[in-house]
This record gives structure tokens, C-alpha cells and sequence, in this order.
């Protein structure tokens, strides 16, 4: 549900789907030093100066778990979100309530031509601190081989160690006497964790979105380097819908209230056998293609210049070291390579996560259960929207014959997608081009992250993620950020807070 | 899976659907004091006499657990077994190895001109102590509500009590002085909780089956009582398989080997999805009745007379009772009561008893699951076969294109039917009426138990279960036998042996 959310599976996915999937990966090249010379060398050495009290800024915020899914430390951690946003120089920094767990936003007004928005968030995935190496509040800096030294901790990565490191660029151009390039909007949530149900209401708040439709584009700190230096800049990403159907004798007026013995199969419907023959209608009998009715009305087919880029990014990575890294020997249809990866930009998708009914434990149990589930998500590309989903699926079910079939929608957002023209994009390309980073325009992430809130009506701005740096294992146990690099194709810290500050300047410079 | 398993469920599941099951209620009628004078009166109190062993007979087998599914005192139990059985005048007793856990044979030979076979198992089903509110392994005396003492363990009801109770008819004729009436052959298992897996190799042993065959019938001691003291007496019982369903990329070749992130159903097949559209093939589109080829080709219908025997059992219990038990609204079709209850007993059934797949914990997880389990029960009928059903389910789903989803199967076996013609069934209600006992006749067990086994070929006798007396909560806690009754409608510990007796002595006597 969450743009982290390839870190939901085990260590090993993890490392290898992030690799594969963020972008193609590029050729080795040496990152060069940042800015050590040229026109922010003052803001280098106010950067290294303020190194240590950036790597507290992180520790202090990882040591109030805010987790929305357990109601933990909410209103604590907007307020401490809050304190961190006044001190990086926010004016008028306000804590904004929703339906859920309130929201923080702020502005920098300098007075400059142009503006940038800011999307943070302030809630951490839960965690088990059984499962750490390294307890998960403590920040500890703990050597990483082939990386350098990284603080692991609940949020390091994911995404406390980013925002604050982008906090710390403001620090260090204030350090150095100087003014900001560009005005600031910040809005920052404390859902996302939990699919940002409430994250529209907060973005549609009148002073909030007169400040989002000022701005030139939103961007979100994060590290998006990978291990050969290169860095993806995505120009959109699918949107989701997560739910669940549920068959039950209590819907449906059919079937037990409670599980009865598996006998009684003979005289009593199943609501296991309806949820199943409910399902079948939702997808090509290969189990491949979305067959609710209406669900391509709105689909727009990539353009060949989109299909291009994505069979232009493959090349550094062979198709057998893809298929190795997600355990397959066929994609879908035997496609071939090229139309593959078109596939995984293109096609809206119905999976299903998760089955449950009646006995789940080891071997059998005679019963006849009273209630059955299917956890699915459903990927939307543009143009099709959460709302029309959620409305055609229901449609479908009923038209079908299913209205007992419950939708249980738990959360999602529309597609996201910003014009690789846009002022926001072409900065975030320069800015790497100017520190020696390759970047790998990706046309659209097969996962998900909300951006699609700021690039539809009503704030209808571009949208990016932008960083340098390197974590790791978010949602997982000893999740990380690297702090000092022994990589030289990888920055540290100091190296991202100056990566921050050069694309402000090169914002404020740029056409 | 076993004839027990109505007793899987919850307590009150179990009271209910034991009580409408099992037998119409019937019309309260006194309990008679059983053979106090006549011509086993010296048995009687011979019986009398015995009772505190015969209590002690019970409690100490059920301190020894023999659970199959954990491999806990297997050859322990058997051994124990086959002490009791010599103890109660058995002789060539021997313990028999199988593929899985080890049998028990034994005969009496006095030379009667008739010979009883007897279906003994010497496991128990697993239990926890925790959710005991009597330890389950010591056997105490516990008042029950209108019922009278009873005593809690695990085996006091299923199958422990009542076999003990036979064995102690056994140890009063032998006080009393008397040779038996009939020759008696036992088999005793020690797999009947897990399916009775090699329960076949058991019985076709040459000695065993030599025996077998020379026997006018087979019973298994059984506590038969409802509460209003009438006794079942059953012609058959359906047969089962239970087994799995599943369906992984790793059989498949196509789909992920590891549960993969779900924005790759892109461009990777589903083992879920595949599971689904399997699943969907083997019943009709309402779920009721099963759409695998050749299913019903050797399915006998119910005759005229079986049907009337249906009808004519109900008139007790309302249609609304039996709703309410079970929690429904509407029988399959909305049938008439009648059509429901002859269905019910007519009709194989397919059933899914647990669907598992993927993320199964509470809200969402984005993740492509690898594989994919449905748990089904199979339920046949006269004249399906479990090796009939296997293999037809095999080459359904094989012609459907799923040759690659397995079929794990866990046990099962053929349906069970006997003329109520037979001097067995014959012998039952005899005795039944001549204690004053009201017998419904059962036309056929929509449950399973391995009666089958004996029924068919090679053995071919007439099979059936007998007893006086109550019990309850088998396979759950505080399982419990009716020891001292305060109920006159209901047979107590004496009664119990003392209605063995007569049924032995019944079967010498009958035509």
C-alpha cells in the first residue's frame, strides 16, 4: 500500500526486488565530491559542520515510534514533527486534525519565484524488537559491509532518516548565512503507513491547498540510490485499491451463522463455494486480466516514447537475473523481455494476497465454515481512479449476482503520473547530472505511494521522489540508512544533505 | 473424519447437531431396570459386584494417551490393549505391525455357532490441558446436571469408555459363572483419529480376514442414548476423503517459487488464481452438487423404503429446531424439510473445509503468494469408492488442464451400508425393545466412519454400532462417560454392561 511497500517481504526480496525493480542498474561511476569546490563549498563546510547534530536530529526522532495502525505516540508525534519543522526555519507550522490522526503543515515564505512542495510523513511501521539486531529506538551506528557505518532504527530509511536529512540542508544553508533559493510548503501525514486514509481531507484543507497549487511540484525525500550510483527518477507510479471480499452466511441469508459439521454440505450452502465462484469472475480464466466490466474504460495505453524508455532502461540487467531474483522461469505468456517490463508498467492487475476460510491450521478438519475471505489489491493505471474501482467492482459483483459478496475497502489511492517535461522532473535529472549520478527515468512504478493526491485535481502539480543516500529493510527488522560511505558510488550523509541543497539551487535556476 | 467428528465443533454444536443427527428425538420413555430379574440376574450381579473395577478398568486406560498424530505411546497402547483384552478372557491375542502404527487381534472360541466381531480403537484425539476444567488424563468423577456422575478424561466417551464397558460384560458373564453365548473376534486399531490410514491391512491380514469373515457381523461398542433414552440404530454412514488442493508456482512452472511483491502479478502467474479457477470446476455454480466427471455414475438412489424410514424418524424434531441448531435460513433449493433430509442422506458432497493462501493475518500485505491450499472433505455414497473418487478427481482435473495442482490426500474410505434385514440389525433392535428401548432406525450417517472396511469385500459382513448410555465432547475438552445416571430415561455404567450382555446373548437366541 505504501511506496516502501517491496519491503514487506523477507531480507532477500527485499534486496533483490528494490535492486531490480527501482531501476535498471547502471554501469559503475566513481560519485564524484560533492560541491567540496564551487558555489556551495560554504554550505558544504556548514554541513560537515552540523554532521553530528544531524545524525542526533535522526537518532532523537527514531526514539518516538509514532505507529498509526496501533494508535502509538499520534498526537506526540506530530507535535515532536512539528518542533523538528519550526526548528529547520518553518513559519506558521500548524498541526492540522482529520477523521484519523492529524497531519502538520508549515511554509517558508522567502519571497522567491518559485516554490517547492514538501510530502513527509511522521508514522513508522511497527516493529518487533525480538527480531533487531540493534534495538529499533536507539539508532545505533553499526558497521555494514561493503556500505560504510548506518544507523539502524525503526524509520531510518523509512522515512524519518530522509526528512531529516533534508531538514539538515536547510540547517546547513541557514548555517551558512544564507537565504533559501526557493519558498517551501510542507505537508506532512501521519497515516501513510496505513494507506493515508485520511491524507485528501488534510491536502484539501483551503490554506493547504491554495499553498500545494502554488507550488512548481511536490517531492518527498528518499534514498534512491542503488549500489552502482545511480539514481531512478520516476515519473509515476500505479495506483491501488486493497480490500477484502467476504462470503458469509450472515450476508448472504444462506449458509451457516457459525461452522457446522462438513456433513451438512449436503443440505446447506457454502459460503466458501460463493466466495469462490465470486472470484472467478473477476479475472481471464489464466487469472491474468481484470474482467470486471468497464475496467479498461479509462485505461490509457502507454505511448511509444514510454515504451521505449522502459526497453531503452533494461539493458544492464539480463532477463535470467530478473527471473532468478523473483524465483519464476515464465512471465506471463512466455512474453518476451521487452514486452514484459511494458506489462508491468502497463496492466492494471487483480492478485489476491490472501485466502482465508474455516480450518487453516495443519491437516483437516470436518467442517463447513460460515465465512470466507479474499484479501486483494487492485493496480489502477491512468486514468482509472480509486473511486471508479471501488464503484465498477461493486457494479460487477452485483450484476453477477454477488450483492451478499461484502467490499471491505481498508485503503488506496488514485495512479500517480507527472510529465517528464515538467519543471520538477527536469530538475531532479539536472541536479544528478550535475553531481556525476546517472539517472534511469522510470515510466511508471509498478507499485504504489500516493503521490497521486497532488497530481489530480484539485492540486494538479507534478510529483517526485529525489535523494541520494542508501537504506534499507524498511517495514523489516533492522531497517537502516547509511551515514558514512565506504562506497565511493554511494553518499553518506553529508553527501545527501548536499544533494538537498543543490536541487533547491538548481530549481531556482533552472528553465 | 471420524464417526466422530460431529463432536469437532464447539460444544454447543456438538450438543445440538448430536441430538438432531443422530436419531429423531423420541417420545420419553421410562428406562427399564435392566434384567434385575430374568435370566441375567446372576450377570446382573456379577455386573454389580464388578463396578468399581470396571471404573477402574476406564480411568487407568485413559491415563496411558496413545495419540497417533503425535506418535505418543503407540506401542505402549497397543501393548496396554492387548493386556485388557487378555485380561477379559481373549486368547492368541497378538499385536499386529502396519505401514503405520501397530493393531491388535484377539478371538474367544467356545465353540457358539455364531461369532461376533468387534471394532475396537486404542487412540485417543489430541487435547490440551489448559482447556480442561478436569485433568484430562485423570479420569475424576464429576457430577453433571441432569445427568448424574460422569467420569472426564480424554477417551471416556470415544472410545475408551465404551469399550472398556463391553470388555467388563465380558469379565461379569465370566463371574457369573457362564461360558459365552457366542465366539467373539476383535480388531483394534490404533489410527481411527487419523483416518484409519492402514486400517485395510489390518483387516486383510489372512488370519484377521479368516476370522472376520466367519463373523455374523461387526459392532463397536458405542454410546447410542439421546437424552430421551431412545437408541440409534444406523444402516450405513457415508463415506470420505479428505484431502488437499494445492496449487504453487514450484509444481506449476509458471508463478513465483516464494511469495514475490504484488505489483508483479504484472507480469508473473498466480498459484492463487489457478487454485481458484480449479477449485471452481468441481461443483455446480451454486456449490451444491458436484460437477466432476463420472461422479454420480455409481451412485445407488435412495429406495422407496429407505426414503420412508427418513420421513417417518422426523416427526419429533420441527424444521425450525433443527434451523435454529444449525444456524440457517434456508436448506439447499429451499427444499421442502422432507427433500432436505432425504438429501441429506442422499447426496455426495464436495466442501471446502479451510481455504489458505498467502497473507492471512489481519488487513492487508501486498504479496504474489507462491502457493495456494484448499482443504476439502469429499462425502460418497453407495456404491462410490474412495479409490473411485481419488482417481476421478485425478483425471477431472487433469482433463481440465490442472494437471499440476496436487492432490495430497489424507485419508478417507468408502461408505458403509447394512441390511437392516441383517441378523445384526436385527439383533440390535431386538434388544433394544426387549430393554424397553425405543430404536430409530438410521437410514444412513451423513458423517463417516470405516464401517465400509468390513462391509465390503474382502470381509462382507454386516457392520453396526451398539450401546446404552451417554457421553459427550469427543475430540474437545472435558470429554466425559455417563457413569451413575440420575436420568431414568438413561443408561448408567451397570446398564451399559448389562445391555452388552443382552445384545450377546440376543444374537445366541435370534433366528
Amino acid at each position: 500500500m505504501t511506496f516502501d511497500d517491496f519491503n514487506c517481504l523477507n531480507r532477500r526480496d527485499l534486496i533483490q526486488t528494490g535492486a531490480l525493480l527501482g531501476a535498471g542498474i547502471a554501469l559503475a561511476q566513481p560519485l564524484p565530491l560533492l560541491a567540496q569546490s564551487g558555489a556551495l563549498s560554504d554550505v558544504r563546510a556548514a554541513a560537515l559542520a552540523g554532521k553530528d547534530t544531524a545524525i542526533k536530529r535522526i537518532r532523537d526522532w527514531i526514539a518516538l515510534p509514532s505507529i498509526a495502525a496501533e494508535n502509538l505516540n499520534m498526537p506526540e508525534g506530530a507535535a515532536y514533527f512539528a518542533g523538528l519543522a519550526r526548528d529547520a526555519g518553518f513559519t506558521d507550522v500548524e498541526i492540522i486534525p482529520t477523521d484519523g490522526h492529524p497531519g502538520v503543515f508549515g511554509k517558508i515564505d522567502v519571497g522567491a519565484p518559485r516554490t517547492l512542495g514538501l510530502y513527509f510523513m511522521y508514522d513508522v511501521k511497527q516493529f518487533t524488537p525480538a527480531e533487531w539486531s540493534s534495538p529499533p529506538l536507539e539508532g545505533r551506528l553499526v558497521e555494514r559491509k561493503g556500505l560504510g557505518t548506518t544507523m539502524v532504527g525503526r524509520g531510518s530509511a523509512n522515512h524519518k532518516g530522509p526528512e531529516a536529512t533534508f531538514l539538515s540542508a536547510l540547517h546547513a544553508i541557514r548555517a551558512a548565512g544564507r537565504t533559501l533559493p526557493v519558498n517551501l510548503v510542507l505537508i506532512c501525514e501521519g497515516e501513510e503507513e496505513i494507506g493515508s486514509p485520511n491524507f485528501r481531507q488534510l491536502v484539501t484543507t483551503p490554506r493547504v491547498l491554495a499553498a500545494l497549487r502554488s507550488c512548481d511540484g511536490v517531492f518527498m525525500p528518499t534514498t534512491m540510490q542503488g549500489l552502482e550510483g545511480n539514481a531512478a527518477v520516476e515519473l509515476g507510479a500505479k495506483g491501488i485499491i486493497e480490500l477484502e471480499l467476504i462470503a458469509s452466511g450472515n450476508k448472504w441469508g444462506r449458509g451457516p451463522k457459525n461452522d457446522i459439521h462438513s456433513s451438512l454440505k449436503a443440505i446447506v450452502d457454502s459460503p466458501v463455494w460463493r466466495l469462490v465462484q465470486a472470484l472467478q469472475t473477476l479475472v481471464t480464466p489464466d487469472g491474468n486480466t481484470p474482467a470486471i466490466e468497464g475496467w479498461f474504460e479509462n485505461v490509457r495505453p502507454l505511448t511509444e516514447r514510454e515504451k521505449s524508455l522502459i526497453t531503452q532502461a533494461i539493458s544492464p540487467v539480463t532477463e535470467g537475473q530478473m527471473k532468478d531474483a523473483f524465483g519464476i522461469t515464465h512471465w506471463i505468456d512466455d512474453l518476451p523481455f521487452p514486452d514484459a517490463l511494458i506489462r508491468l508498467a502497463q496492466a492494471p492487475t487483480v492478485n489476491i494476497e490472501g485466502l482465508v476460510a474455516g480450518h487453516t491450521g495443519p491437516g483437516g478438519m470436518t467442517i463447513l465454515p460460515n465465512r470466507a475471505v479474499a484479501k486483494l489489491d487492485f493496480r489502477l493505471v491512468p486514468n482509472q481512479t480509486r473511486a471508479e474501482a471501488v464503484q465498477k467492482l461493486r457494479a460487477h459483483l452485483d450484476k453477477q449476482g454477488f450483492a451478499d459478496v461484502e467490499m471491505k475497502v481498508s485503503g488506496g489511492y488514485d495512479p500517480t503520473e507527472t510529465d517528464e517535461n515538467s519543471r520538477l522532473i527536469r530538475t531532479a535529472m539536472a541536479t544528478y547530472r550535475k553531481l556525476g549520478i546517472r539517472p534511469d527515468l522510470t515510466v511508471r512504478l509498478a507499485g504504489s505511494w500516493p503521490g497521486g493526491t497532488f497530481t489530480q485535481p484539485p492540486v494538479s502539480v507534478p510529483v517526485g521522489r529525489f535523494g541520494l543516500g542508501t537504506g534499507g529493510y524498511a517495514h523489516a527488522p533492522d531497517e537502516y540508512l547509511l551515514i558514512e560511505s565506504t562506497n565511493p558510488k554511494v553518499a553518506g550523509l553529508v553527501d545527501s544533505v548536499m544533494a538537498y541543497a543543490e536541487f533547491l539551487y538548481t530549481l531556482a535556476a533552472i528553465d
